[in-house]
């Protein structure tokens, strides 16, 4: 290992990279606030029993993946590995529960898996997530797809597929998982030792096992459609009537279960569709919890939520071709000094024209003009300021344009307005 | 310990919090890219030997305050207790040394000290820092200090006064420390454990000692100023002669250091002024590093950076009236529905409307018109649109304005202008 490289599978953005990254989480923010979300920002890293308890001991994410450590007061803190538990954290040391009516938050920032590396795969990235709590009804269940629906559109991204599927309510998962168990007990010696322990533990973990995912057992295994109640169907069916009616596209997928202990019911993936690694990744994963914040605090609050990859996001904006909004911003101002009061009076000029939220590149080091003017092209300056004596004394000054090749003098009083064009 | 709260020493920013703490930073970059800075994310945490050598094995940062953790692969990582190193990891591993001219960066986000409990201190804080390398002038010096400057009055923060000192070029330094070392040898004996060992390892740590701190020995220690070579005498003079020149106010302070190593030359702090726990705590901190680069990797390149504290900024700008960007934002609108076809009709209206960035709310749960009205009440709604069959049919809408108590009817096509005002 050499010292001064960044750690295995982290990642540095710099500048249009480091852009677009904000500028997905802005954009996304904006669209959530027009859905009436509150911004939560939470910690980088919280008491890791709000993650073992929340995300699921069996889940991979706990099990294997976790940051965990002990801080100097000998605590064990868990750096978030995803955004839903640490908000509903807040939400209860908050009791925002008390609240009537909906809390509609969203979240952005940093989480950290300790995954294997492979391709789109890191270990700390960046999620989007979108939480509401405090009411139960397919329409916001809707609402909420129709708001990721909504965050990808903005980026022009069509080429993604909406997977959609019931995994039940508690009744519906207490049959599914007792006919798991039945079931997986006939094979459950051609499969890995952790499976073996999910067997009597979470036997529904059992399908999301990636030693075993070849094994024909689970791809024979019964599925959640078959043990679903009257009501969770009646109430799929209301989702999938009001996704029509908004005219969202849609495929219901049998096979779509999360790998999270949390959800009930609704659960839903934005699927990528593109000809590189990307290809049939989840850019949004989501689903409603019916149960999640009464198993962490006793209060009976019903959630919903999804979370998006930032950087896949971006990556496929790239692709699509979306026009970022920060590609409009101005081009440098060199200024340039022939003497050494002149470097002092741009220092001056410099001052007035970013406070006009002008960019303005001075040579610090030196006043040759052959210094300056490589400077001015290794910025791409669009204009050229020049300070002499004359200039100094009447507050005239020359202005080259580096792109028609053309120079005029300008008046410190009409500067800003000229370079603004 | 309760489980459902956050860590200790952690914070949750929510709804304008939260905002306040992404405008300041936002608004800092802004002014940051006037100065020609590019934007740099690095990651949360880093190898911990990018912080231990060159923040200074001796420093209390590296000591007692850092928060490193073996991963599962058992490399040693820390949480980035500032950005410097960092910054500078990312320049050396990159190579950004072979590219002539100056490299400018701005960052931001959260740093961690498990440092003791106090007001205005917290083990995870935000910062927004900025850092220039590859050439030493003071005309750099002095506008990495405009920078600031800018930067605090976007805020319209004048209760701040910049502090500035020399603390020597390398040579400087060695006679000082030599100075030190022989002066402190006298007293060592009434001073802590760790001062004891500083007095050989670095001598200068022993200033900034929070034990000894009220010890007559550091006291009456001798002072940098007294040590300066003629060249640093010169530069630094350069520097206030420019600040004059640009009329920025400045106090030389002769105790100024700081408590990193990595630090020659000009080293400067804007210290908040106010009647309340923040007086007297550096808003902003930086200085000259003319050596941190070549101590890393062997390429002599100069840097000179600074750091402000985003939840000080915060803070300051609340007490002096600062008015918020994003209090211009649209106030909500509420779509009533008088059926559950409506219901349908009101999610679609929503889309339109959400489309041109207006924050919609719908009751998802209940068509009553008590249980509707309640809601425009919580969200504070300034309209409210009312949907039945007759509105369904004729897209004529009936819109109330809870503000003046009027209604009038507006067309589909009339309807976000007349929302927009």
């Amino acid at each position: 290992m050499a010292i001064y490289q960044k750690a295995k599978g982290t990642q540095d953005f710099y500048d249009i990279d480091a852009k677009k990254m904000d500028e997905v989480c802005a954009k996304a923010a904006k669209v959530a606030s027009t859905y009436g979300c509150k911004y939560l920002k939470t910690p980088i890293f919280e008491h890791a029993e709000v993650f073992e308890k929340n995300v699921g001991e069996e889940s991979d994410i706990v099990s294997k993946e976790m940051y965990t450590f002990k801080d100097k007061g000998d605590r064990l803190m868990t750096l978030r590995p995803e955004g839903t538990a640490a908000v509903a954290r807040f939400f209860i040391e908050n009791k925002l529960y008390a609240n009537p009516g909906l809390t509609k938050l969203y979240y952005y920032g940093p989480m950290f898996r300790y995954e294997r590396q492979q391709a789109g795969r890191y270990r700390e990235f960046n999620q989007f997530g979108i939480e509401f709590y405090g009411q139960s009804s397919y329409l916001l269940d809707v609402d909420i797809i129709k708001c990721a629906y909504d965050i990808v559109r903005a980026f022009n991204i069509k080429n993604v597929v909406l997977k959609i599927n019931s995994i039940g309510d508690f009744n519906s998962r207490a049959n599914y998982s007792k006919a798991l168990k039945e079931y997986f007990s006939k094979y459950i010696d051609s499969m890995c030792e952790d499976c073996k322990r999910r067997l009597n533990a979470n036997p529904m973990r059992i399908l999301d096992c990636k030693v075993d995912a070849n094994n024909p057992a689970i791809k024979n295994a019964p599925n959640i459609k078959d043990y679903l109640t009257e009501e969770s169907i009646t109430y799929f069916n209301n989702v999938l009537k009001s996704l029509d009616n908004l005219n969202i596209p849609y495929v219901v997928d049998d096979n779509l279960v999360r790998g999270l202990d949390y959800y009930t019911d609704t659960v839903f993936e934005f699927i990528i569709q593109s000809d590189d690694a990307l290809n049939g990744l989840a850019l949004v994963a989501g689903g409603k919890y019916a149960n999640m914040i009464n198993s962490m605090c006793g209060v009976d609050v019903p959630g919903i939520g999804f979370a998006l990859g930032v950087e896949r996001l971006k990556a496929i904006a790239d692709q699509v071709g979306y026009k970022w909004d920060f590609i409009n911003d101005l081009k440098p101002v060199v200024i340039m000094a022939l003497d050494d009061e002149s470097k002092q009076e741009s220092m001056k000029l410099a001052s007035i024209l970013r406070a006009n939220d002008i960019q303005i590149e001075i040579d610090y080091s030196s006043i040759s003009m052959k210094s300056q003017f490589k400077l001015a092209e290794r910025v791409n300056a669009k204009y050229i300021i020049i300070i002499g004596e004359e200039e100094r004394n009447t507050k005239i000054y020359t202005v080259k344009n580096t792109e028609n090749r053309t120079q005029e003098k300008v008046k410190l009083e009409d500067l800003v307005k000229y370079i603004r064009g």
